[in-house]
């Protein structure tokens, strides 16, 4: 079992520092200046036969001269040594140690084998390892600084509640820098490089555990284990700490080849996109995003909806609000009588007592502070109203000051989220942003921006709000999974059917010939029109191969199809095994659409939902959600693709029956995740959705199975 | 005839400060002020009979009483009282007012009969008037400030090549200050407020004239005449002066209500979206994008394409700005074997010689400034490559200087565009940002940026090298529209189509008949199966009072059709006049497109082209550009649907004819331009695009005239 407690890691009694050297330019005195700079309470222990002092610090010639206790060691010495330096440490009962260079598994099979040794050999110790290749880690709190490099450097950050992962420590310090720029204080940074052995999972449940980090922020590249992810992210929904990400490596080029069209829908930035916005992780796609997103969630207020308000003396800058708030999916909420009553007593008349509230430019003066106070009162009480944006545009010095007592002054009883937008730089508005700042209102630098971050926190503030929801994992009842094959293949359409009926997902009304042609008629149990098929698992697109009779309207056309199709597949593929005829009662008033299962190999089992036919490939209208979900997610599937509206009837067409259809999507979740071990991919295309009562009905499915293993 | 040239206005002789007064808090104090404290060269002349000296200078009783030469009043006085003095600018000779003030035609019909007054009086003295409503403008190289309000307090702008029009003073100068902190220098800055009298576009074309304005910058929430916006757009595409607006205003809440289906699809600003892409206007959404922007083009430096490399020290910001460039459609470009063969002399082993171009992260010590310098050499060089970005993340202080002396330093013959990211803020960056400035290297926050910024300067470079075409009107030959009545009527299908034949529009093989029922025969051009149409400009839905019988096979069919659509209108709309009925032979190897056109009051008439059937409303795949275009900008519609690849086959589906669809484009903008005195709306819908060779074919059209008036 390895160590899972990381507590000595964040606050190590002492640190050495394995190949320490007094070249500046050398990680391992990177390392001793900076915790020599910012004062670690710890014993900081240079190790190098070569030298007796570093910095003042006695040098010691090996791990096993140090007399004092030491619970990390930052190792800065070549690969092929590591392995010999982690066995070092564990007979010192050093628990952990940071290995900063590379020369591992990304240079090949010498250093795979490295690897892999000093993997053993920390196993064996009991040792966790950062990295390799990475820049190490720091606990800002405490002044541990087990890392090099740019995370060492100024500007130094201060203290604060956020704790962050980066997988990438040049850019990531780059996006800490820029976050602690904007006033953000930090708790630990890890740039965990590697990963061979500490993944991001384990610092992140680290974070979740730690009771002074409040909010997380990852910058990501790629997760080991999806499951482990969300399961995580879950805890964090729970314990109410936000976690904000940027995903990187998303590239759509040199994509998955694959037999069904779920699989080419589903990107692997599609699965972790989901993932997120499934368990309430907040992603944002650029440092600035992040920065602001940070500033919004430092007082832990939650925003009710998405109905929001803003004030602001320039009309300009409300029209450019509202045009971002269309953008964003917000409502500028109407105010109430008893609201714009009270507006009206401070408000001029060109002014507008409509939301966007347009206060006209003398707001700022001395002797307007205490209407303006009472404006963002009654705005704030306002029941209809879930956030408030106000826009200080370019008040600088008193102005600002005098706007940002006032706002900070004003009552706030539900801690509705508060914005401010100031155009200003920060050398004009220091004493004003100090204010904002000690009372945790995020200070935003234009009105796009503001409506950026109330949507992502009305988004976030959701997922809290539904995390009992999100946080249960859904019931499964059926296990009947003895129809499934033990071996890696594709299944054909009636035994795929077959599997999909057990876990109650309506097929179409089949019926399946293993006899000679000549012997077809229609089965008692169905009416004209039907379709005829080909059943074959050897046969995955049975259209391309004269396999499909669409339309039969009679015995004859029926039986002449059934002679067709024999003849097509014999002449075309003589070598082809065919298990019989499908003879499938058509249905003509569906609309198409795709459900499928993609089994990821970081998130395991994923549901795509989509339009059907032509415009599954060329609009790519689908959705996605990590298996299994509940009904409640099943219909926010339905209801945001783009043309969600198809299924509540267009054009005088009923609408449709997307109860069935959510039902549809909750049992194909469940029976993906409880054949995670034996489906590779699955498409049900068509699913045709009918009118309201009449259900939905897999008219083609495809299922893939795996070599059963054993799973562990 | 309105003088035109405003070279007075910003280099006025004296200016006039009309109701100046002593209280700060007033514009006319703040006029005086700023006039003072940025050391006006003109003469400076207060005008209020209440006081002898304001702020040292002179108050005169009134402006006759000034003995010197003033070319512009600030006029700050209520507005009952400003066409008398509009009046007294006349006398005096004064060529330009700037009213600040409200209370016009804002206020309802009491202020608007002012308004009139004040142009009136304007007119007939030859007086040009700024506002009313507004803060007024200044001329930074000048030290002109015609203005009040926040645009004449600090921060201060540096003089530059910039020229700035914002239609909010409030909201349009928080811009201008975040682009002044970025180190962007500006020449004008005109808030022009209601626009009474100068628009936009007079201040616009003037920006353009003036040789010292090499960019412009524009806040708009609307234009007047965007035939005018278009026409000088293309004027300063051919100059080489780039535009670059925020365009506000364009939330789509309370669209038009609409007849036809494409005036129900366009939206206002689908169509300024649409116009500025077309000219080569670069819209950006926000502020933060507009200073990257405005950094971008100082240098003039053109993109001959999309095809970019970036350089980094750390992994990190090349993966994710390689996802950038995914989503801003640039192309990591691959490198030529020289240049690889020159890099592979100055990278270590561990980096990258592929683009993006890892050079691992020692480049930035002193010994490595020569190398750097020529890996950068040897990618300018390199001729697949159009841009450069080189990422300097959190290298500050010295590092960041020598970067920057080998990067200016660089030999650039072909003036590609360079680009930095820096992540840290201008406090550690001083020195090497000043470097970068003097250089007009765009210096810019994030790799994401970076990217935007790349990709709209390959769109604009686009449009200066096709500026020829673009700005070059197409040819009209036909002005065939005997046709088209002079009344405002929507005009039945067969009319329409009519009208579209003699623009070589091709429409279905059609014959109307206008006897009996039972006289319909089909038409010997014609083959089964045909479809049979009520035809009435009634009836608008024909579809949905059942005047629409398709696939009829036979003669019989075809009869019963017609009785049966007579016998449905009959009972259903006793009072509505039929026109006949109209056989069409039907097509059914057609994809359904829809092709529109909406007369916009501001823009004239805009052609819609979209994906037909349900997908139109739905989907909204519609891509939209002022009429008249060439066959090129046709190609770019069809390419530019979410769906294009439709046109191309899919699923074994031939390609289609876009040849005959761009053909068709083309000549619908010829029609809707010439006929823009006479059609108010027109769907062609649907327009089925046949295979290649095949043709398109207009099933259905219905166009809405209007009352023809003088054309002035």
């Amino acid at each position: 079992m390895k160590n899972t407690d990381f507590s000595l890691m964040f606050n190590p009694r002492g640190i050495a520092i394995v190949g320490a050297n007094p070249d500046l330019s050398r990680p391992g005195r990177q390392t001793v200046l900076a915790l020599d700079r910012h004062g670690f309470k710890g014993g900081i222990y240079p190790v190098n036969p070569k030298y007796t002092e570093i910095d003042k610090y006695k040098c010691y010639p090996s791990l096993s001269d140090i007399s004092d206790v030491v619970d990390v060691a930052v190792i800065t010495l070549p690969a092929a040594i590591v392995p010999k330096v982690i066995e070092e440490c564990g007979r010192k009962g050093i628990g952990f140690a940071v290995v900063v260079g590379g020369g591992f598994r990304e240079v090949g099979l010498e250093g795979a084998e490295i690897e892999r040794e000093m993997l053993e050999a920390a196993k064996k110790a009991n040792v966790r390892i950062i990295g390799p290749n990475c820049l190490g880690y720091k606990n800002v709190h405490d002044n541990v600084f087990a890392c090099f490099g740019s995370i060492t450097r100024p500007p130094d950050l201060i203290s604060g509640p956020v704790s962050a992962l980066i997988q990438s420590g040049g850019y990531g310090n780059s996006m800490v820098v820029q976050c602690g720029y904007a006033g953000i204080g930090f708790r630990y940074l890890v740039a965990s490089g590697s990963e061979s052995d500490v993944k991001a999972t384990d610092i992140l449940q680290a974070f979740v555990d730690d009771s002074k980090t409040k909010i997380i922020l990852l910058y990501l590249e790629g997760i080991n284990d999806g499951r482990e992810f969300v399961s995580i992210a879950k805890k964090a929904l729970a314990a109410g700490k936000p976690i904000v990400v940027i995903k990187s490596g998303n590239t759509r080029q040199g994509q998955r080849v694959a037999a069904s069209h779920t699989a080419f829908l589903t990107s692997s930035y599609d699965i972790y996109h989901s993932a997120f916005k499934q368990y309430g992780v907040i992603e944002v796609l650029d440092i600035g995003d992040a920065v602001d997103m940070l500033q919004t969630l430092l007082n832990g207020n939650l925003a009710r909806g998405r109905n929001v308000a803003v004030m602001s003396g320039s009309g300009g800058s409300l029209v450019n609000f509202s045009d971002a708030a269309d953008d964003y999916q917000l409502n500028l909420g109407p105010l109430t009588n008893q609201t714009r009553d009270t507006l009206r007593q401070y408000i001029p008349s060109i002014g507008s007592l409509i939301n966007p509230i347009d206060l006209t430019a003398g707001y700022q003066k001395k002797e307007n502070s205490d209407p303006y106070r009472k404006c963002i009162e009654a705005v704030l009480a306002d029941p209809g109203i879930d956030q408030l944006g106000l826009f200080l545009a370019t008040a600088g010095g008193e102005n600002l000051v005098r706007a940002a007592d006032a706002i900070v002054g004003a009552h706030n009883p539900e801690k509705k989220p508060i914005f401010i937008f100031s155009a200003f730089p920060p050398e004009l508005t220091a004493d004003g942003a100090a204010i904002f700042r000690m009372a945790q209102i995020p200070f935003l630098a234009t009105p796009r921006r503001l409506a950026a971050a109330m949507s992502k926190l009305a988004n976030y503030s959701a997922a809290r709000f539904n995390s009992n929801r999100i946080v249960k994992d859904c019931l499964i009842s059926n296990t009947n999974l003895i129809e499934i094959p033990n071996i890696s293949i594709t299944l054909d359409e009636y035994t795929s059917k077959k599997i999909l009926k057990n876990f109650d997902i309506p097929v179409s009304n089949d019926f399946l010939f293993v006899d000679l042609a000549d012997s077809i008629t229609l089965p008692i149990s169905m009416k004209y029109p039907v379709a005829l098929k080909v059943v074959s698992n050897e046969i995955h697109h049975k259209s391309d191969v004269g396999g499909v009779k669409l339309g039969l309207l009679d015995d004859l056309s029926l039986k002449k199809a059934a002679n067709e199709i024999f003849e097509n597949i014999k002449n075309k593929f003589p070598e082809v095994k065919i298990s019989g005829l499908l003879v499938s009662e058509m249905i003509n008033d569906g609309l198409e659409t795709i459900i499928g299962v993609v089994n990821d190999k970081v998130f395991g089992p994923v549901v795509t939902f989509g339009l059907g036919g032509i415009f599954t490939e060329i609009m790519r209208d689908t959705t996605y959600r990590l298996a299994p979900f509940d009904i409640a997610t099943a219909y926010e599937m339905i209801g945001e693709l783009r043309g969600s509206a198809l299924f509540s009837g267009v054009r005088g067409s009923p609408p449709l029956d997307i109860d069935s259809l959510a039902n549809a999507l909750v049992n194909v979740s469940e029976f993906a995740w409880q054949a995670r071990d034996r489906i590779t991919e699955m498409d049900l295309n068509p699913v045709l959705v009918r009118p309201k009562g009449y259900g939905v009905v897999v008219v083609d499915a495809l299922i893939i199975t795996k070599n059963l293993v054993q799973s562990n």
